[in-house]
C-alpha cells in the first residue's frame, strides 16, 4: 500500500505542496489515515517537469528509505519549481526496496504511478510479463506489479489512448488472475501523464477500491475561503488528485467515485468519466 | 526516541529474538505501543559478541533505514548465534540518519545503547563535548547525545566501575544542562556491557523516564508455563532487558522502577539498586 | 565486469581471505589487475555456511556501494567463521546497481556467482526469462544477465547435475544469442555450490574467457614455503577459486583453462573436467 | 583526496559541465589523472543556486556511494540550471562515508568545498573544534576536516572578509599543527562562494599543494577555437574552477599558482592574489 499525489497547475516549489500542508504527503508518509497500513516508509519518488519547453522528459528521482528523514528530497522540494509533478511513498508488501520499485516509473515523457496491488501477484507475474510487448520487456527493471502494470498499458496504446489501454491492462490482469483461479486480481489507483493532461484511475475488481481524491476548483475554494492567501496565489486551472485529503479545508476535497477515472487538462479543464476494463 | 533490546544467556540465534517473538523489536520498528512515536524507522543496529573466547571485541553492524524491511539484518540474524548480543531501531528528532548515528556505539569491547533523550542538546552539545576526555574526543563520530553520553561515560570510568562512570555522566549532563536554564536535562534508559556483564539504567530529570523491562527468571517462566517447549530450551541465566514486552506472556515481564539500574551478570546473578546522579 | 572468490576448506575467518592477503578481494575492488575495469565499486555481496548442520540454507549479505568502505562487511568478516564461502564485487555495465544484482544469488541452499556477460543482453532477455521454468520465473528479483542465467541452470536441473545444467544453460544462451545475431553471446566464469561441493566454469563463445585461477594443495605449498605459518593452520582440502590471485605467493595459483569446469568436493578431492555447451 | 569543480556563468543545466566534457567530473570519479587516488567513489554532492532571486539558499544534495553511477545525479543534472553550481567527489581517507561528510557544506547562502587535507587531523581534531565559534559549534554535523575548516573560516568572519577568514583558519590549522608536533599540517584547494562571488583557494604547509585549475576568458577560447558552436552560447563572464582540467582544449586551462587565491565576481571579473596564512 502506498499513498500519492499529483499536481497541476501553477508552477510551485514542490515543497508547498509536499511539506506545508497539515495532512502533507511527507505527514502521510508517517501517518496515514486512510492506508490499509500508517505507515509508508519504504522508498518514494517525485517527477517533475521543467518549465523549459526543450525538456519533455520529466526528472524522476527515487530512493529507498523513508521520506520522512530524506534530506535530498526537502533540499529538491525547496528550489524545483514545477507546473505539472507527481509524488509517491511507498509501502512495500515484500518485494524488495529497490529504487527500480519505487515510483513513478517512467518511459519517454510518461510517468506513472500506482496505489494498490494485483492480488496474488506471485503467480501472475510470468504471464502478464509475457503478454508485454516483446520490444518494451527488457526495460522492465524491478519487482513490482505497478510497474508491469505500467508495461501493459503502454503495450495496449498507453500513448495514444490513455484511458482505453488502462482499461485493456485491467482486462489483461482480470483474464490472466480469474485464469489462475484468483477471484478479485486487481486494486488500483493510478496516475499518469504525458506531461501535458494527467489521468488519474480508480478501480477495483470486487469490494471497494483505494482511497482517491481530487481539489476543488481554484475559484470555489477562494469563494469559501476568502481570508486564505495561498488560494489566491493559485491559478484557476490548479488541480491535485491525492491518495487521501492534505488537510482538513472544508470543501476543498471530493472522493473520486470508484469506477472511475479523471482527466486533468493542461487549460484546467476537467472531467469524470465511468471505468472498466475491456479487453 | 527510540526501542532496544539487550539479550544474554543462552547461545541463541538472534532471530529467535529479534524476529520471532508477537511483539518483536522488529514489528516495534513499525508498532510501538508505549513508545513516544509508534515508529522507528531512522536507523538500526546490533552488536553481538562471537562465541570464539579470542573475539572478544563484538561485531556491531549498523544501517539507516528501517529495520523491518532490511534484508541484510535478517540474513545475520538467521545466521548468526550469540550468548550477548544488543539491538536497537532509532526514531531521529532530528539528527541526521546516517551510520553512525544509530546504536549500539562500541568502544574496545564495551557497547552502548540508549532511549531518551538531552533536553536542547543543540545548547549543550559543545560544552559536553569539551568534557570529553581529550584523547577519547576524536574517536566521536556522530552527532548524536547518545555517543557523546557513551564518550562522556568513558571519561568516568566506565571500563572501571559502570555505575559510578554513568553516574558521573548523568551528573555532568545535569549541571551543564541547568547552566544554560534547561530545566529538566536528562532522560535516559541506558544499557552497557563489556561482554561479561549488562548494566542497564532508567532516570529522568523529572517527570517519568522511558519505559524499560526486565525478564523473569526462567526457572519461574518455566513453572508458569509448563507447555511452552521454547522455554525448556532456556539456561537458567537467561535474562532480556528490553524498552517495552516482547509480547504478553503473563508474569514475564517486569518494570525497572524509576531511577533504578541493574546488572545481569553471566552467571545468571542479577540485582536491582537505586541510581542517582554523582558528580 | 567483476570479481569473485570462492572458499572451501578449513573454518576460517572471512576476513582472513576477504582483507588480509595482499591483493585481497577489496584490494581488487579498487585495483583489479585482470578485470576489464579496474574499480569493482557497484555492489557487492557475501555468502556463507553457517558451521551448524541444521543451517543448510546460506546467509546472504549484498549492498549497494563499494566493498572497501563498507564497515558492515568488515565488522561480519572479523567475526564470522565459514567453511564455506562465496565473495563478489560488481563493476555494473549499465543495470541498475540495487542489492537485487549483486551477487551471490540464492535459491534454497544453492548460490550462484558469476563474472563475464551475455552479450546484448537486452536484446536477448525476455526470450531468456521466458525459457525460465514457469514456477522459478516470479523469484527473479534483479535486472541482471548474471541471475537469469542462475534460474536458467535451476530450470535445466542444477540441484541434480550441475555441469550438466550449467552446459544446458550455456547452449540456451548460444542458441537464443546467435538466433538474434549475436555472435559471440557468452562469456562468463561462474562459481555455484550446494553448501558442501563448489563448481567453477570458464567459458567464452569466442575469444579468451575471463580469467579464473585455484589455488595449490595446501600440502604442496607447505613444502615450497616452510616459512609460512599460516599455511600450517589449514587443513588439506582447503581450496580457494579466484577471479584473480590474491597475491604473488609462487607456486600459489594456476590458471583453470578455458573451456574447462572444476569441481573441489569437501573432503578435498578435486579434479578439472573439459567444458561445452550442450543442448 | 577528492575533485571538485565550481561554475559560475550563463545559466546552464548541470549535466553541460558534470557529464558532457570527455573528462568531466563523473569521469573523474573513475579515472582521476592527477589526484592521489584514481577512484573517488566515496560520496559526492552538488550545490546550486536557483534563478529565482526569493531563494538565496542553494539546494545542496549529497549522497554516499559513487557519483558514475547515481541516477539521480543524473537526473538532477539533466532538469536544473544554474549560474552558480559547485560539485564534489570524495575520495575518503578513512572517515566514515555519510551524507553529512561529502560536500559541498552550507550555512545560511554560504557553500564550501575541500580537496586536501589536515595532516594528522585525528591528533588536533578536538582543539580545532575549540576555536569553533560556540554559537556554531552545534552546526557541525559530520567528522571530516574539511567541515571543521568551514566553521573555523565562518568563526574567522568569511562572510565579511572570505581571503582573511580563509587566511586565519589556515594559520589556526599551522599554529595547532605544529603546536602538536605536525610538520606540514595542512594541505588545501577550497572553494567557498555566497551566491554571487566564488573564491578559491591553494596553498600548502610544504611540498606542492593540490592541483587547481581556472579556465579561460571566453572570448579568447572563441578566438582559438572559432568552429566550437559550445562556445557561442557562454557569456563572457562564465568560469570555471576545477581539480583537474575537463579535457584536452588547447588554451582553456591554466594552473592557479601555488599559495594563490583567486576570485571569481558575478560580471565576470576576475583576479588572481597571493595567500598566505594570517594569524
Amino acid at each position: 500500500m502506498c499513498r500519492w499525489l499529483a499536481y497541476s497547475g501553477t508552477p510551485l516549489l514542490l515543497e508547498t505542496i509536499l511539506y506545508r500542508p497539515a495532512h502533507s504527503l511527507i505527514d502521510q508518509s508517517l501517518h496515514s489515515r486512510l492506508g490499509v497500513e500508517t505507515t509508508n516508509g519504504d522508498g518514494f519518488g517525485i517527477g517533475w517537469y521543467a518549465r523549459e519547453p526543450d525538456l519533455t522528459t520529466p526528472a524522476v528521482v527515487r530512493d529507498v528509505g523513508p521520506a520522512w528523514n530524506n534530506r535530498n528530497l526537502r533540499e529538491i522540494a525547496g528550489h524545483v519549481r514545477s507546473r505539472l509533478f507527481f509524488a509517491h511513498i511507498r509501502a512495500s508488501t515484500g518485494t524488495a526496496v529497490q529504487q527500480t520499485n519505487s515510483h513513478p516509473f517512467r518511459h519517454d515523457r510518461w510517468m506513472w504511478m500506482h496505489n494498490g496491488a494485483i492480488a496474488d501477484f506471485h503467480l501472475l507475474r510470468r504471464e502478464l510479463c509475457v503478454a508485454v510487448d516483446p520490444s518494451l520487456f527488457a526495460d522492465i527493471e524491478g519487482s513490482t506489479d505497478s510497474e508491469v502494470m505500467f508495461y501493459l498499458a503502454l503495450t495496449f496504446g498507453l500513448e495514444d489512448d490513455p484511458p482505453g489501454a488502462v482499461a485493456r491492462m485491467a482486462a489483461t490482469v482480470e483474464r490472466v488472475g480469474r485464469a489462475h483461479g484468483v477471484d478479485a486480481p486487481l486494486q488500483m489507483t493510478i496516475a499518469t501523464t504525458d506531461g501535458t493532461d494527467v489521468w488519474a484511475f480508480r478501480y477495483a475488481s470486487a469490494g471497494t477500491a483505494r482511497s482517491l481524491f481530487y481539489s476543488s476548483r481554484v475559484d470555489s475554494l477562494r469563494a469559501l475561503h476568502p481570508d486564505m492567501s495561498f488560494l489566491r496565489e493559485l491559478s484557476e486551472e490548479t488541480r491535485l488528485v491525492v491518495s487521501e485529503p492534505l488537510g482538513d479545508l472544508p470543501g476543498a476535497w471530493h472522493a473520486v467515485p470508484e469506477h472511475t477515472y479523471g482527466v486533468v487538462r493542461a487549460d484546467g479543464a476537467d472531467e469524470l468519466f465511468p471505468f472498466a476494463p475491456a479487453p
